[in-house]
């Protein structure tokens, strides 16, 4: 992908599939029976970090149009993303020049989604210190629980301050093919960019990732060159070339594989995976809340992400908010210490005797085993099998533990 | 690829590949007998644009050791690359928000390789204007005539100012592969980074780009955020996980491909690649140089690129030196204007009949068309029949040209 006449099939196939994502979001686009426009409603890009960092270029070149020549001006910025948020905001302020101190991390709601009074506050505050609120990223579907930020709410917020409001929607706007689930981006239309990871929960092969954009011509304005050995103005069909609207040039053709999974599965079988996943997840855990305390639920947002722990026999019941509220407070207790050191002992055994590959993350201090659901393939039989696994080896490697 | 545990064989893959590439730049490297290191010197990443993006963040870096956390301090900057270089140095500028007028071109000679007397200068200039000469981008293989930049000139003057020393090899490196045309990149030894392509010569498909580096280690004080939920400090093979090094999180297996086609094609495969397409450009040098002044070379680097106009047989023998004066002093008759018009028009023939897509831009502001030999499936034949297809559409379009 660069140059319409090198690439013209892939080029009409990247506009179709992004005018057909851009439709789902509610963007402005020609809608997926229009011919796909010679500007497309965004574009594919090599992953989700660098589609963060192409918004946010785009929404410092909005309000700096003289970005481009003279490099940022030195305002001082903040961007707004909650602290269940992806680590790629720091990374992105940090490659821009803008630095990870301008980033505010906005308070959530015990689900990890954002809470919407905090970001009214941290962005009234950052007004008050003489700092540019830029944007805020609000994410649907966060990396531990997979919550989703109230996405309206943060419209009206960033309409309020004139910032940009981006959505990470990597893992999350696959939400949007299930009539079921789609409720959960309630919003998303308002965003002025969006970006979609297919390579996660469509199953479709890394990479593939759109950023979507409800003004694709900033595109132009911000990323053109003008490269006069690629983009000549005298030849043909040069109004469909795609690379003088990316940072980069060439580009691979990404679009394909969803070309081809969409064509072979349907606007149904999209749909399916997604409930199929959730099913999954919500037998998950029925079986964890009736195991009679050998699991508890950490945190639970009803989709397909499901947070736990095992509790060895001599903790049950376990009084979660007393763990949580001793942790915060400094104070560990060395049987909790214990249940911190349990969960990596679990997964290398796991790991050890090839039985699965299960992750785990500290929530309030505690190894915290998370398991997503995003493969069709994977049934009841599956999640009995895993939760199996980490209570044999659980009560093994607890007795073990010093 | 991200972390080692769900892709251990390609993490030990793509170290060996960057210990060997690394080897062959002379770079600091384990070579390629021994062990892969767990830092590597180097990383894949999604392009060349993006492989100069980090360089250049790590150059900052370098000269800024709080810029992730504070942002760029406002100290003006200049990048240097020949006025022949790559129009991505502009956009990286951009991007990091240094800004294109940072960015100084350096006047290059005929061939269209940096000048590093007029580079000497340019640093000196920007020094005493109170700019910090922040990077040179030497380039190895430009990319209408592909020049080779003067490395070990550029290193001097690196050195000279406390400069990052890039190299942009992403078409040129794949020189280094072979023993007869390896000598164009002396010096590359010296250099901080060098982005090599593989996706260019060496026929690997796209992406496959090698950022390699001379002190790796920066890339995690640049790049590393931390995050926990992925990057726990109390896992297994942790020390091997790439994902905290660099700017994108999860990667493509660019390397697998690359891995691939040098089991099977072995050293010798991929300098023969090299020989050979030099080996038809030669062919067609001399096919030009013996037209009798049908066709006329108008830069001539010895490499794979022959850079050349069809003349109409009323304007032989064309006097190129005398086109080009008139052209750079604003002279420019009718006879001239119709010849920069001629190109677009028999490429238009070319795509409209299938016979060839060979592309043209404008020097000393007359269009003139580039050939690039890659292809190891490229023949005498071949040669013989492009030139063919240009010298008949020419001579048609030239009567039919207003």
């Amino acid at each position: 992908m660069s140059l319409f006449e090198i690439a013209p099939v892939f080029h009409l196939l990247e506009s179709a599939l992004l005018a057909k994502l851009a439709h789902l979001a509610g963007f402005p686009s020609p809608g997926p029976d229009e011919s796909p426009p010679n500007l497309p409603p965004g574009m594919f890009c090599p992953g989700g970090s660098v589609a963060l960092l192409y918004s946010l270029q785009l929404a410092r070149h909005r309000l700096q149009p003289d970005l481009v020549r003279f490099g940022a001006s030195g305002q001082p910025l903040s961007v707004f993303v909650s602290k269940s948020g992806h680590y790629g905001a720091g990374k992105a302020a940090a490659m821009l020049g803008i630095g990870t101190d301008a980033v505010v991390e906005v308070a959530t709601a015990h689900d990890g989604s954002m809470d919407p009074n905090a970001l009214r506050d941290a962005m009234a505050t950052a007004v008050a210190e003489g700092r540019t609120p830029l944007a805020v990223i609000a994410t649907a579907g966060t990396t531990v629980t997979c919550a989703f930020d109230p996405l309206n709410e943060v419209a009206d917020a960033c309409v309020e301050h004139g910032a940009w409001f981006h959505i990470d929607g990597c893992y999350g706007a696959s939400a949007l093919f299930s009539t079921d689930h789609r409720h959960r981006l309630a919003g998303s239309h308002r965003a002025d960019s969006m970006v979609w990871n297919l390579h996660k929960m469509m199953g479709v092969t890394q990479q593939c990732t759109a950023l979507l954009l409800r003004e694709p011509e900033r595109l132009d304005s911000c990323f053109s060159s003008g490269a006069e050995y690629l983009f000549q103005p005298d030849k043909q069909f040069g109004e469909w070339d795609s690379g003088d609207r990316t940072y980069q040039c060439g580009r691979r053709v990404d679009a394909l594989k969803l070309w081809l999974t969409w064509k072979a599965r349907g606007d149904d079988g999209f749909a399916a995976r997604i409930d199929h996943a959730v099913a999954m997840a919500d037998f998950a855990r029925m079986v964890i809340g009736t195991s009679d305390g050998a699991f508890v639920p950490v945190v639970d947002t009803g989709f397909t992400n499901v947070v736990f722990l095992w509790v060895p026999p001599e903790l049950r019941p376990l009084d979660l908010e007393y763990l949580f509220s001793e942790w915060s407070e400094g104070r560990s207790g060395a049987v909790w210490d214990r249940l911190h050191r349990l969960a990596p002992r679990i997964k290398a055994r796991m790991q050890a005797e090839g039985t699965a590959l299960i992750g785990y993350q500290p929530i309030h201090g505690v190894n915290t085993f998370r398991v997503l659901f995003m493969n069709p393939a994977v049934g009841p039989d599956d999640v009995d099998a895993v939760l199996g696994h980490i209570a044999r080896y659980g009560a093994e490697e607890w007795a073990d533990l010093d």
